[in-house]
């Protein structure tokens, strides 16, 4: 899937992107943007672009559903998308997904390039070739396997980002240490959010995500460590969906995630009360606490049960041994979630 | 893609399949039906099969499209399968096409295996991994290419077609010998329908599609050969999808597209008029004459120019340079299409 040539980190996106477009011939292209990066991250490529056409959708995780995808089906065959034309995802993580999901699958398949926006995506959705939506209210339900041609990753449109954007994507920076590299770790844990370094960690979890995917690109084994703090956080995510104010940002969700799932790797792989200490006050002196209920502990049960990586109807997580190293498939019984989910909401506002 | 293994042409289904199923450790087992094979087919193998779902869809073209692919995703979800989880497609092209699309986008791709059901899948839609929908009117507009991990072909299957579908099947077995074999192409040719020896016609257009489709898996040049007679048949049958009772069958629209391509094969390739009236002979003998009305023909025209094979805007066709051999990407004008329905329209009716 990935290799190391189809990542590109650049300060000069616009003479990269020029050389891979005269490079290939295209019938067509196209450029997908959301409403936000059509205001704020397209007007800093699209004069330097050649004929194009601009496809824009609603911003925001509540639009990446098989609807929104149906109507860039109908944009694109209005258009009459040849299967020479190039798909141009200019965006976060929904972009990138959806946008991928519709160039994948529309005649067969036509190339689709990303441009990564987002931290979260420049950071870890954009490598690794999932594509998919949400689906009645499943995150990533729907979907498949397959690599953009090419993605470059631009530092300069993380200015563009308001300051949640950015420590939600930073969510998947800590991931990646938790799970692969306690001396990462050790670096991130000492400073703010806004003393880290992002393009030193952006090209550590590129790095680190890549060599995971090469190794096992479909997920039959080894790449579910990168699902640490995703099944609960999914979970979360998905209840708070359609909740208004209350919904929460990936980065957000996930952080919890990482919360509970680091006192469920206590309580089931023997984790160390310290290191549960330390990952928990990181987390929270960066996302502050979010207010659960306890009474919708089982809603969020009952959503951990439709998680992608489950089998035979076992909840199936991964959880550290220890810092900087992870365990895939450890079977994880309601109780102890709800345990995990108490003591995150029994946790002291660090932030 | 697919390879000589994952295709088994059967005399005894259910020993086979049990030996797939036991080799395998399915967490659920789904059996995808549509409205015929419900009632003909399934009960020829529900006894046998260990403890499964049944999901069944109408019959039929006009239910290839999302909203089916939708609600095939909202039951599956509804009985929770993980990704562990088997889908047996049984049925003919649009159970093979949606439902390995429905399976292979599910939680990013189960596993699915094909038990074709009708003349048309058994010799030729099961294999080459094509999955899809139609869309906005355009068939297999939207899907991608998966391999079911197995196809059991079982000729029994074919006792419980109606006499049409059987002739529909029997269109792409007459492509395999006109783009392919022209030995094949004269044992064909000689024979009415009722005397062909269809289990000898599968086996043949199986290994001859394998073949093809071993060399070039994602159409990028050499598979579209197995498009002969599809550019101008798909437009008319797409035409026709919503025209109730004038609507054609797969192969009734094939038939129409083989006889107009190999008059522009005469026409822009050097096909000699000999080998044009062998052809449009034997296929009306088959398939008689449907009346088009002249006046449709520009529709015609416009719907061949969304054909997935085309580039830059020109419809690109594949032709017959002679009988059993075909050249890929022949541009081909408007009003040369036109001059070849209106070819069609005047021959006299040989049924």
């Amino acid at each position: 899937m990935t290799n190391n040539n189809s990542v590109v980190i650049t300060s000069t996106l616009m003479a990269d992107l020029k050389e891979y477009l005269s490079s290939h011939q295209f019938s067509q292209i196209v450029v997908l943007t959301d409403s936000n990066t059509k205001e704020h991250c397209y007007p800093l490529v699209c004069d330097e672009l050649p004929e194009h056409i601009e496809i824009s959708i609603p911003a925001g995780e509540d639009h990446k559903h098989i609807h929104t995808c149906i109507g860039l089906w109908e944009k694109m065959t209005s258009h009459a998308l040849d299967r020479k034309a190039l798909m141009i995802n200019l965006g976060g993580g929904v972009i990138g997904d959806m946008g991928g999901f519709a160039a994948a699958a529309y005649k067969r398949g036509i190339t689709f390039i990303n441009l990564p926006t987002t931290l979260l995506a420049q950071a870890d959705a954009s490598v690794g070739g999932k594509l998919g939506i949400d689906f009645q209210g499943f995150k990533n339900h729907i979907g498949f396997f397959k690599d953009p041609a090419r993605i470059f990753i631009w530092p300069e449109f993380l200015k563009t980002l308001p300051p949640n954007e950015l420590r939600s994507g930073f969510a998947e920076i800590i991931k990646h240490s938790l799970i692969g590299d306690k001396a990462h770790w050790d670096l991130l844990k000492t400073k703010s959010l806004e003393e880290q370094d992002m393009k030193l960690h952006t090209a550590h979890a590129v790095k680190f995500k890549q060599s995971v995917v090469e190794e096992d690109p479909y997920e039959m084994g080894l790449r579910k460590i990168l699902n640490f703090g995703h099944t609960i956080g999914h979970a979360i995510e998905s209840y708070y969906l359609d909740k208004g104010d209350k919904r929460l940002l990936h980065g957000e969700a996930i952080a919890i995630g990482m919360i509970t799932e680091t006192y469920l790797s206590k309580k089931l792989l023997g984790l160390s009360e310290s290191a549960l200490k330390e990952v928990a006050d990181f987390i929270l002196s960066i996302y502050g606490k979010v207010t659960l209920d306890k009474t919708t502990i089982p809603d969020f049960i009952q959503l951990t049960t439709q998680d992608k990586k489950n089998e035979g109807g076992q909840v199936l997580m991964t959880l550290l041994s220890e810092l900087g190293k992870a365990e895939i498939n450890c079977a994880v019984k309601g109780p102890d979630i709800a345990e995990a989910i108490n003591y995150y909401i029994d946790l002291d506002d660090k932030s």
